[in-house]
């Protein structure tokens, strides 16, 4: 930009001296004061970082993963880089996922599917990620413009669509099945995909097309109080879909719409929003790089800090009838599957009594055997170097000591129902 | 910025044709095609929304604070406009702290003060917040170029400094004294200091000038692997300091900095740092604008997405003397803080009993006995229009339901303490 400006004065300079008439000389000092006046405006245009080849772990200040990669080091994930495979698909980019898609962008994911077809409104303002310069683009335009500059590395797609039409929906399941980023992965053309709209409607649309893909997705919402929030993960026959168990609340016999009132909005915070798109994200990260516990159901009442969890198994008499083969499909697999984990699990059994303790092991990281099905045990981040002490009791202590924990792990969906229905009524 | 381009290219065109000499029409076809490709550059720039007076609820796209007004109609903040007349000072602008800046400055805060020493690298792009084109600024100058476009009505000041050199400690201490933005305040200039620094040296400088100054203030941390987090409310006096209790993980013996070595970095994550951020400014909103239960301590633990909650009373003990002196006033206030307490409850019972329910009650609002000193109660957001039932049991059944939940309310530190010993030597 400065190398621009400099060799349009230059150009204007040289025209100056070779012009005889001095009227010619006060039109060119007009034109010298509009050329600064636009150099000072340009002088505020981004600048973008370049694309980079490999995910180093290097420490230097010029490496924009080295601290993604230090999670290696740290013994929370076994291969980082392998997040550059993975596609996830986002489902409404406002306050929730608008901030899941920076997060998912700023860890270096390979590809992500962005929905919406709204604007951007001085009203979005005060959730986290537009700005005010972006009114008016579609939301699609302004993520995409706004993550292409924080990290080039990552392919964006984005589509300016409504899913609950008939022709965005059929948009919808083609690009999920659209296999050109990774054309040997099995099942759909993502790994992943986050829901993040704002109403019922649409969250059936994903369901619908989730159970008919057989993919497993992540759900999200946020109450009109601005307060509470939640994420739940669907895998389908496998967990409740959408249509098998009600959402936090819902529109009885009522046209959703007709709730919503001329000078009436929702509320919003930017806290409640950026929390809940954290947690999707983190357990995004979870499952896609195979650390920690994904959780099946995690609420956020934001007003006492308090976080519900809970377990749902899919509904035999679901309403939805792609559910309803998914569950069947599940039944007739679990011989498979069952062997297949005995056999991963002898598997790791053998290659722990074989590999040695590192030499130089300054972190102090061990092997440990990774029996539980659903990820890697994580006392290993537990162990901490030489000088340091654990100051409080880890979650496994807590949960030892106490037994009841508010965890509803309600097996039986019948059972929640019922409890439900008591609180309900009471 | 179009209609200045268009100008200059006006200009330009004038001047091509008053000048005889074709050879000056080369030179002038030239600029012609600099002035354009400046112009490109300079489309890029922000554009920047103007002032408001007032926060308006008006439900209209153009307007900026319309979803955080609906709180107020919501039933969860009284009088949300408030938020202007407060000050909120932010040591460390990092991981957390830009985020936690962004969130308070996108609800619209009256005034934020930034301290930070540190510069933006690349190797910082992994959280939310910073973007590559502001790398080499200053993060408080980087802060308030974002900030600022963001929302112009929040007051900034920033302060290019480090806490734990003398001159920094004295400089930060006079800032949080100067009361310019609110003349009348009582004890400092600043309603709450947030801690977002990375070390023990500069958290224990914050607790320092906190002391002094019997200034609330609250803590936030992230642990080396990037999968566990904390907040935590400091009331000088009132709860234990940070000198009181030993921190998450603590350098026993050990200096600090001989723990990071050359080559080595701490790992992070945008969700765990977004999590911190947002539950950090949400219980920043529900202190200042008193509504719902601010958390003395809260922990984040994304592994297991378990959060530890406590409770701890100040050390008699306690090394700082600062500390030990607001012990001392807090004991001898305790009768006047009963008598307030008491004629405040009084008041309160005798202005609900006045007070009619509004003919026009579109939302089910109620007015509620604010009986609690810690916040109105939260029964009135649970109350939902017609036609929605809620599907899952609120905070308050559960607790009901689960007298042995997992909070550890240590009101003995000593016991606190016996109970850490027992973990650490297991």
């Amino acid at each position: 930009m400065e190398v621009e400006l400099k060799q349009l004065n230059a150009d204007l300079q040289f025209l100056s001296q070779s012009l005889p008439d001095p009227s010619h000389h006060a039109l060119l000092d007009k034109i010298q004061l509009r050329v600064e006046e636009l150099g000072k405006l340009a002088a505020a245009a981004p600048v973008r970082r370049s694309k980079v080849e490999d995910m180093s772990a290097e420490v230097v200040d010029s490496n924009p993963y080295s601290r993604l990669m230090a999670l290696q080091r740290m013994g929370i994930v076994e291969n980082y880089e392998r997040i550059r495979d993975f596609s996830v698909a986002i489902v409404g980019i406002g306050g929730v996922g608008s901030v899941a898609a920076e997060m998912l962008t700023r860890c270096g994911i390979g590809r992500l599917l962005l929905y919406d077809y709204d604007k951007v409104e001085l009203a979005n303002m005060n959730r986290l990620f537009f700005r005010p310069d972006q009114v008016g683009l579609t939301k699609t335009d302004a993520a995409v413009q706004t993550l292409s500059d924080i990290n080039p590395d990552v392919v964006l797609e984005s589509y300016t669509l409504n899913i609950t039409t008939v022709t965005g929906f059929e948009t919808f399941m083609s690009s999920l099945k659209k296999k050109s980023f990774c054309p040997n992965k099995e099942g759909s053309g993502v790994d992943l995909v986050l829901s993040c709209v704002d109403n019922y409607e649409a969250r059936m649309a994903v369901n619908q097309a989730c159970n008919e893909l057989s993919q497993t997705w992540m759900e999200s919402g946020v109450s009109e109080d601005a307060v509470s929030g939640h994420i739940q993960l669907l895998i389908p026959g496998e967990t409740a879909c959408f249509a098998c168990a009600p959402p936090l609340v819902v529109a009885s016999g009522v046209d959703e719409r007709t709730l919503k009132r001329e000078g009436v909005c929702a509320a919003s915070l930017p806290t409640t929003m950026g929390v809940v798109a954290g947690l999707l994200v983190q357990n995004t990260l979870k499952l896609l790089l195979g650390f920690g516990q994904v959780s099946p159901y995690l609420g956020y009442n934001s007003l006492k800090d308090f976080f519900p969890t809970m377990q749902m198994k899919p509904n035999p008499q679901c309403s939805n009838v792609a559910c309803l083969k998914r569950q069947e499909e599940y039944m007739l697999a679990k011989p498979a599957r069952d062997a297949a984990a005995k056999a991963k699990m002898e598997a790791e059994v053998l290659s722990t009594e074989e590999v040695p303790l590192h030499d130089d092991n300054e972190w102090n990281i061990s092997v440990v055997d990774d029996v539980e099905l659903d990820g890697p045990d994580t006392r290993s981040s537990d162990v901490l170097p030489e000088g340091l002490t654990h100051e409080l009791p880890s979650a496994d202590e807590f949960h030892e000591a106490t037994p009841d924990a508010p965890v509803a792990d309600n097996d039986d969906l019948e059972d929640l129902r019922r409890q439900l229905e008591a609180i309900n009524s009471a």
